[in-house]
């Protein structure tokens, strides 16, 4: 397959302009890649070893596809992924772990140039950089050639190229040695020329040694005219590949069907109609059960759904029943097995669904170990790759693996991150809620913390009202003036309702309001806030187990907020939460203080 | 060495209550091992990998102090440091990273024993793990020896450490073969031993298979007497030990001085003279560029300080120009080369730190990569490791290098962090305070957020202001009634400084408020709090370039929180900070709208 590319060929043309703007206010040339500036980038990165996790998820997304998509008759999805990192990147834990899962997939289509230049920006990598990368990397089970000249030797890439493609079952490195800053006579081999320019006169002295006599950004006419034949050639592929797919559509329509919404995103029809709905009466649940029931009713309708999680399957509940496992000899099915490794999951992850629109890729570990992962997290929301992180066990509600293992800060610090949404759905209709909204947002990366413990159905909670972030679950006051407002979230929005029901039993009004989403609730309009939150009520208590950072802002200067702002500790759950005091009794005596 | 204990021999025994109240509130013996909560356990773990990793900076620490402190009639310092990983351990990136340095280092009394047992939660490791374990030790230049029979091979497994220490110049990894739940009939071999009880039926059928006729947590006493040996054996040890320190302390009373020091944690006295002071006519610099001033003070006066970047160390600005670089074969040299691995260098650290309370690392990158190690961060402050962690490059200041190198919402989420402080200093004597209180806070990380672009040194700063935590700066009201109060934060202190001389020109009277750390203004009197931000001034500004989330907490409802809620942009930084808003008119024009 020839990638169906999102800009038209002529939106992908940078300018000679951007050239000259490099890393300027408005450029399509920033200071590092980003998809979402520049044509033709596929990933973001900058930040070492997520570029060669990326690419393990494009050449994962690429296996799973021809398995699933591809004919006898109609080789339809077939691309090589092709991704060069450094030594930096080789030095990131994150890398070791997505190549190792590269390794065990067998994803002999990943082809991975190591740029041994034995610089980094800190000088000679001798100093902190000794062990043997190839041998590392045929330890996870990679294909390794070695190119030593990889300043002028192009015959020996392309040799190694067509090697790393005849080798099928297992990825490979091609560790390319190279001289960093090579043609600049004075600062070639130096960590110097790694992030500052070269000055003018080295600039001028470079021209010389290489023999180059244009001027600054000319493009002299036969390198133009030998780059710009890929124009003619990428589109004569992209007008073959597109007679291909007629065929096939015609041949096999359902299949096109799918393959189609995962190319364009376009979700079919009715999709949202499979989340699943529940009432009061339904049974009380952890919501990570639930989230279970949603995953499997999602990837029912959604052909692009596929995900797992970091060895916690069976905790997180995030199988896929009706799927088997993605391995090397099964890479059709869609339960991803990932180990370990929750920094390389979240970046495979990236890689995915910035792969193919209608890819959307979940994973999962405990919310705690958001922490391991946060820096691929981060690029999922600055990229726009609208990844769904399942995160169980989501507060001191998990009990007695103790404190290492409760969130605390976890909520306020990606309520804090732009372009993410941090969901923390109180029960089935809020969790189903909270899928139906990740979905649709393509762009935009979903958080969902789920409770390990079992939670009640409750009234009022609905799919719709999740979806406006906060919204009123129950109200016995008139004229939007309740006597106080009680807050919460997650697990805690019961505890908010059991309060409530004791004070309207002691004759006060009162609102309950559950916050699943802040970032969803913002976009709400002023008119709905103040039905919501109305400034002549300055009664408010917020209860989440959870750091109270943040919560002045719901509950003003003159509310409450309910939480916790210290470590958990090692118990069963309930001992927990007396203890710490996330409790009905807690709020019903901060409601009676402010009101 | 036998390392001295914090705790007395007594204070070190676990009674058998404890083992009976396993996982229960207030029991010695949580779900995971924490320093913290039983004495005897080194480190806190759990979250996978930060063990060997910690394991690492215990071992370094001693081959550090060997180094320093022995001499060739007293071998004061002396001892190995083991570690038991699992497989699950060694998936996690961190782990890889920690254990390159540690092939790197040629860390030759490190022993780990890796549990190769063949299970993780989700089952056979078989479905996500099958790379050569033992193969990529060798290439991190580790000895590597294989136990096959980890259940019963005891000869094996001695002859094996025997091995391990007579390699000198190396790491050792011992693969030790084991079946998980070993001696239950039906449960041995399975994740459902993992994390699981193995309910009363098969506790009875493993004590039949095993031979234990013994009641529940019942020692009998041969294994009581066998054990208590280590009672008696261990004082014996530590008498002979304290014997031959008084030796060395006769002979060498300089050198016992400072290792004395760096086992009890008490400081040198008037260390703190060191810190460099600051006045408005002393040169604009960038933090960072002040931090090093800081870092070579200290380091000339605190025996046990050390540490470096991940191979940021000309951009952080952490070399310590008096001392060499920490290797193989300069282990007594201070300046540590941590290579791009900043999860390992965290958890490094916090090997280092609670391997003796006086030794004080520091480590450094960019602030937005504490996204990479905050695993390793978020267990400096559960386990009471204080770490210093030098982070530069804080905010869009840094400019070209764009969105993924700039830190938004990172103040937020370390804010919301137990036991951390955030520092933002805004100038020289800020920055000396936070280190001030940073070194004096031994059981407390800090995080010291610092500019890569010059700041000017302003009127009214001070080392004691900053150690508050927020402080009034300047002010021309009188009666504690302000018209309007502007509070910053490092680099936008200046900001608000300006902005307030306008103000002051149009007749408003301003106080100008630094909110350096807002975990130690949260520590001081409610009278010093009203005597910095009176509840009857609501006329509040804030400016910080970062998320404006949790500033309402400062600002109040009436009052403005000038951030940037979204990402960055890759430019120089004077422009972004314009195009953002993060300007002196925007500050003048909220504090109109708000007085």
């Amino acid at each position: 397959m020839v990638k169906p590319c999102k800009q038209s060929p002529a939106g992908m043309q940078c300018k000679e302009e951007d050239l000259k703007s490099f890393r300027q206010w408005g450029s399509k040339i920033p200071g590092h890649p980003e998809n979402f500036e520049t044509p033709g980038v596929e990933v973001t990165t900058g930040p070492l070893g997520q570029g060669i996790a990326n690419a393990v998820g494009l050449a994962l997304a690429e296996r799973h596809l021809a398995a699933r998509f591809n004919k006898p008759d109609a080789e339809i999805v077939d691309h090589y992924t092709y991704c060069i990192l450094g030594d930096g990147c080789n030095m990131e834990g994150i890398s070791n772990e997505a190549c190792s899962l590269a390794g065990h997939w067998g994803l002999g289509k990943l082809i991975a140039f190591y740029d041994d230049n034995h610089i980094s920006i800190d000088g000679d990598t001798e100093i902190a950089f000794t062990e043997d990368v190839s041998a590392r990397f045929e330890s996870l089970g990679w294909h390794v050639i070695w190119v030593k000249n990889g300043n002028t030797g192009y015959d020996e890439i392309r040799a190694a190229i067509k090697e790393a493609k005849s080798v099928k079952d297992k990825p490979t490195m091609i560790k390319v040695t190279t001289t960093i800053g090579f043609g600049s006579p004075n600062k070639a081999n130096s960590y110097s020329v790694h992030g500052s320019a070269l000055g003018a006169k080295e600039v001028e002295a470079t021209r010389n040694n290489l023999g180059w006599p244009y001027e600054p950004f000319h493009v002299p006419e036969d390198v133009k005219s030998h780059w710009s034949r890929h124009t003619s050639e990428g589109a004569a592929l992209e007008t073959e590949w597109n007679a291909k797919f007629a065929e096939y559509e015609k041949k096999y329509p359902e299949e096109a069907a799918d393959l189609k919404s995962i190319i364009t995103g376009e979700l079919p029809a009715g999709w949202e109609k499979a989340l699943p709905t529940y009432t009061p009466e339904s049974p009380a649940d952890a919501t990570r059960n639930l989230s279970q029931q949603n995953l499997n009713a999602l990837a029912k309708v959604l052909p692009g759904f596929l995900g797992g999680s970091a060895d916690l399957a069976s905790s997180n509940m995030t199988l896929l029943k009706m799927f088997g496992d993605f391995q090397k000899n099964t890479p059709e099915e869609r339960n991803l097995r990932f180990g370990v490794r929750e920094h390389g999951m979240g970046a495979i992850c990236n890689g995915i669904a910035l792969h193919s629109l209608g890819l959307i890729p979940y994973c999962a570990t405990f919310f705690v170990f958001t922490d391991y992962m946060r820096g691929a997290m981060r690029i999922s929301a600055l990229s726009e790759a609208g990844v769904i992180y399942v995160m169980t066990h989501d507060s001191i509600g998990l009990g007695e693996d103790g404190p290492t293992h409760q969130p605390i800060e976890h909520l306020a610090s990606f309520r804090a991150m732009p372009n993410i949404l941090m969901f923390r759905p109180a029960d089935g209709n809020e969790t189903a809620g909270a899928y139906k909204v990740a979905v649709l947002k393509r762009k935009t990366p979903s958080i969902l913390a789920l409770s390990r413990q079992k939670l009640p159905q409750l009234d009022g909670t609905s799919i719709e009202g999740a979806a406006k972030g906060g919204y009123i679950v129950s109200d016995d006051s008139s004229g939007n003036k309740p006597d106080v407002i009680l807050i919460g979230t997650g697990s805690e929005l019961e505890i908010a309702v059991n309060a409530a029901d004791e004070l309207r039993k002691g004759g006060k009004t009162v609102r309950v309001v559950s916050f699943v989403c802040w970032e969803l609730y913002d976009e709400q309009s002023a008119e709905y806030k103040e039905s919501v939150l109305p400034a002549s009520v300055t009664a408010r208590v917020s209860i989440e187990a959870g750091s109270t950072f943040g919560w002045q802002k719901f509950v003003g200067d003159k509310g409450k907020a309910i939480g916790i702002d210290g470590f958990g500790a090692s118990a069963p759950a309930g001992r927990i939460y007396k203890e710490f005091g996330i409790t009905a009794e807690a709020v019903i005596v901060a409601a009676k203080e402010v009101s």
